[in-house]
């Protein structure tokens, strides 16, 4: 049976002549103990809530869960899929993608990540077996990891989270063949790898990867631990491939046609390429099939459950039908109270009428708890002793928590949100793009959002993030301006279908909206009208909106009739209508963009010759106002930037 | 001592009303001992070359290094820049900010990263040492680390790539105070820090962090090991600060008046705010002339060294006189042969030049040698049994691989220069917006640059990293068009004060130079002239400059007249004069802009109503052929845009 994945997963390759064989070949005897005897699926519903979750985080070895998919049942992988490997339009790409093809829980190939998302689906797993009981919820997450991945530094925090939490539903099997691109893995790796996984307090063992009776001894050991498990599968890469065979060379596609004859005899393997004879094939099927009846047996079980219809909406991502109650009562009082106050508290300020509404929120920080606003009263703490915590406390580990809180998304059951400074949205960045493409439903909460962080200096002052997320497809990023518009952007970021991302001030400023309703949703819109036909448009975002608003008020009294634009998210700006996007960019001569970061990109509001008031380099560490005022952010600036335009 | 850098610290963020005395108090006892008995620096001469290298990794304790190079005479800190920290124009600014402040080695504050770039310092003294010997060159690199930085994913990539490299020049002080911003450290980590190291080959040792004669036996034994060598410094964070000593909310800002009173009279400390007495000054001084007799002896001894010319001209950074003569001879015949080409291996060609011309070229990969070209014949690969090897196998460790570069060019003496996939930047990200701050010349080499990588599919193709980089000041994007850019690139690169970045093709494109000399550092310049007067001007980068020029062709056959501009540095060119740049984007009255990535920042050439071709989400796996085809990045896709612009 483990050589119908070799098979398939050399030929797939040499069709496609790129691709790797070395990681499905060497684990394919790891991967086929763990499908017919230990993982929890069915190839008839592989949306099933209380399946295993299989992550594939050496994402290049996709053949393995091609093969897998294919073997088992799931139509979502045909054999011409398999013969179209990596090709426009099949189910079979480079790298595995999820929501491209079935069966694939994860995306996977930036290395280390697999297993991040991961820990995050074993921390959603704990906490939904925690809220709805074992009869409903109470799966495993087993990953396949390799020596990139556990290189990456984004392994460290996911087997320390693992570790803190002890997240005993966890059972990672790392393919220790001791190979990668370059030659051996020792050429730049010599650390101990089960010692490392013992020392964050996981259980670990070695075993060899290629003998079937041992691997499913270690594999029962595995489910019985009260721990986060690893297991050290020593194989030997492109195992079956002849001189490839535990080669350094065998790691990627640069098989030969005769080789790989040489190795379907010595496998004994005489059919036609791609084709998987009747008997092997029926194997795999009934494994498959088993699946389907542990499922059938689950759901009767489970239907008779009094929470099974609250588990059902949970993993549809249903809201209640008074989810947003508490929150639009909040926008109507702030358009009337119009508070002084940072935009980080205002993002806190909605949660509190978010969290207790809706149980799928899961909060969380990167050790900022206190500085990011994230904590709602009465959430509780996600802990060993007691997984119905909703407040994560994912310690100083931004790239674990993104990949985390994108694995808590794929799990299904939680929409999770969580904060840390915005200069470390470069540490998350890589998840960050990773959910973007997946489409997962998160929040991150990005506070401390320019030079208004004042005196911790340019290493902690954003100035080109805005830019550089703006720049990434799929997600929302939200730069609010007041109360309202941050209880606006959560609102749009909880109804977005992928992720979003809250780019929050430290420092207070004034309220700018007193009227309108979603306006926020529109993307950009008119703030403040004009007395007359303007002259000067401004366009700012978040903390300098209040400032343009401030310009405005000068202009005016200078007789230049000025308007103000608020754009707190670009790109749901983007998808408005061409005439309502004209409307707003408007026709006055004059257009001047403020914003408290790099230029980069408002010349899509201002044109090649307008005016941009911001930052041309890095900050600096001094209080906040003393930075704005040397930079020439200010009113006054703006103001007079405006004048010198409408002057020429 | 001691005592003096707590209540200095204690001061002056009081005075600051923020900032951290937390780890200052509790590593004073740890850093006295350092600084009085082992570390070797001269005040006197912040830049000698073969001084130790000490990094304040936990960044936010600023406060520790400022006594510290204040009290041990240096000319960088003066007790007026200490009233003044985190004020505008201070040599003190909240974290410590490398070129800011002599003495400061490294700018820190992102957590981890100090760890990561120290180790690049070792890797550059074990090379150095190598090259000149241990009379010119034998220093050690101290690093102070907190429960931050361990827990950050990038200090696995330091630890494992010092233990991987044996760099017995290492020696690691954390501050083990179980403490972080979120209350006690066990709140996120439960992992043993001291098995983690060992695990990676440290050798450990665990101290108590207040007695002076413990620390400085440990001291003593750490500076003989043959290995990297880790101390866990049991502290008391705010140590001496009554209620708040050892307590989990003394890691920040938050001791009042009275507090302070009380604990400057239970250390004994009766003097005036800001004011050392002169006995506890002297001692100090004493500590930094210890340190000023040990440079001049070093430096009467080195003169005497035949290589004492050459250590001091590669501490420079100068190049030798010959340094680019095989490149521009390979330029010259590049401009007639007009090869077609994959611009990672015109970077490969580039390098071949310029590697055994200069010495201080340092290369490498993060595991994906063969596909990034980094590798010139010769080099020898750094390892422990010969550090003159120049090539360094990273692994799997983007992050760390680009922390470590920056560590060499602090370090000096050292231009390195290392290559990964470009989408895997953002791993690396905030290691190369730190080099960008500090102005560290160091060369990213990032191949594989659009959907041009092909069948790797999405998680393998950059669209949106152009302009995340093209965001981020003090750094050069460069994406030459050919053979010729690449090595003007590689040449403008190699003079730039900061760090670049070179963008590279996968896939051969067309040679599109055949004339001009120093084309590429103006950032932009018109390519390839129209006949007659231009109705269409078309701007691109990198491979889509081909696809201009084809298109160009297409147009003019049709009685369009076309010109291209190739743009392969974005901040040179802005840097022109305004006259250049108006020619440069000239007056036609179309202006399409053609770039297999994502929009953002093209208007600063196209205007907001000009014509983008190019990415609008995320790639696929297929072909490079084909999804160009299907994304519409052609000659005939560019054309057909243009002539539907014209018609207008």
């Amino acid at each position: 049976m483990a050589d119908a994945i070799r098979v398939l997963s050399m030929e797939a390759v040499h069709r496609a002549k790129s691709g790797h064989q070395g990681m499905p070949m060497g684990m394919a005897d790891v991967a086929t103990v763990l499908w017919t005897k230990f993982l929890r699926y069915d190839p008839k519903k592989p949306d099933w809530a209380d399946r295993d979750r299989f992550v594939l985080s050496a994402g290049h070895g996709s053949m393995l869960l091609y093969a897998l998919l294919h073997l088992t049942g799931f139509k979502s992988v045909s054999m011409d899929d398999i013969k179209n490997f990596r090709q426009w339009g099949a189910s079979t790409p480079g790298h595995p993608e999820y929501g491209h093809t079935a069966g694939v829980e994860c995306t996977t190939g930036p290395l280390g990540q697999g297993l991040a998302t991961a820990v995050g689906m074993a921390m959603a797993e704990r906490h939904l077996n925690a809220r709805f009981g074992d009869d409903l919820v109470n799966h495993k997450t087993w990953v396949i990891a390799g020596d990139g991945c556990l290189m990456e530094g984004v392994s460290h925090e996911a087997i320390s989270l693992a570790g803190r939490f002890n997240l005993n539903n966890l059972i990672v099997l790392f393919d220790d063949n001791n190979v990668t691109i370059d030659g051996w893995a020792t050429l730049a790796e010599t650390g101990d790898q089960l010692k490392r996984f013992a020392a964050a307090g996981w259980a670990v063992k070695s075993v060899d990867g290629h003998d079937h009776a041992k691997l499913a001894a270690v594999m029962r050991w595995a489910v019985r631990q009260d721990k986060p498990v690893m297991i050290a599968c020593k194989t030997k890469v492109s195992r079956g491939a002849g001189a490839l065979e535990g080669d350094k060379h065998g790691h990627g596609y640069n098989l030969f046609d005769d080789q790989i004859k040489a190795a379907r005899e010595a496998m004994g393997w005489a059919h036609e390429p791609f084709t998987v004879p009747a008997d092997i094939k029926k194997a795999w099927e009934s494994a498959g099939r088993k699946g389907t009846r542990t499922r059938k047996a689950w759901e009767d079980a489970a239907k008779a459950n009094p929470k099974y219809e609250e588990l059902t909406a949970a993993m549809a991502g249903d809201f209640a039908d008074n989810a947003f109650e508490a929150l639009d009562a909040h926008i109507k009082a702030s358009l009337e109270s119009k508070p002084t106050d940072a935009t980080r508290s205002c993002s806190g300020a909605a949660l509190s009428h978010l969290v207790p509404a809706i149980p799928a929120l899961i909060g969380g920080s990167a050790d900022l708890t206190g500085s990011v606003n994230t904590l709602v009263k009465g959430m509780g703490t996600y802990d060993t002793a007691d997984y119905t915590g909703r407040y994560v406390h994912y310690g100083v580990r931004e790239f674990g928590m993104a990949a985390a809180m994108n694995g808590m998304a794929l799990h299904g059951g939680i929409i999770p949100y969580a904060g840390t400074f915005f200069v470390f949205s470069d540490y998350s960045r890589p998840a960050i793009r990773l959910g973007a493409l997946m489409g997962a439903k998160v929040v991150h909460v990005m506070t401390h959002d320019s030079i208004g962080v004042g005196e911790d200096g340019p290493t902690h002052q954003p100035v080109e993030h805005l830019a550089s997320f703006r720049a990434m497809p799929g997600l929302h990023v939200f730069r609010p301006a007041d109360m309202v518009e941050t209880a606006e952007c959560w609102k749009a970021a909880l109804h977005a279908g992928g992720p979003s991302m809250l780019v929050l001030t430290r420092q207070k400023i004034p309220a700018v909206r007193t009227s309108g309703e979603n306006l926020a949703q529109k993307g950009a819109y008119e703030v403040s009208a004009a007395q007359g036909e303007a002259v000067v448009s401004i366009f700012a975002s978040g903390s300098e909106v209040s400032v343009a608003v401030a310009a405005q008020k000068l202009l005016e009294a200078d007789g230049i009739a000025t308007r103000v634009v608020s754009t707190p998210c670009w790109d749901l700006f983007d998808a408005q209508t061409p005439a309502y996007k004209a409307s707003v960019i408007g026709d006055a001569p004059v257009k001047v963009a403020v914003e408290a970061a790099v230029s980069l990109g408002w010349e899509k509001f201002i044109g090649n010759d307008g005016v941009f008031v911001g930052m041309k380099g890095f900050g600096a560490s001094a209080p906040a106002d003393r930075l704005f005022k040397e930079f020439g952010i200010t009113a006054e600036g703006v103001a007079a930037a405006a004048k010198a335009a409408v002057r020429v």
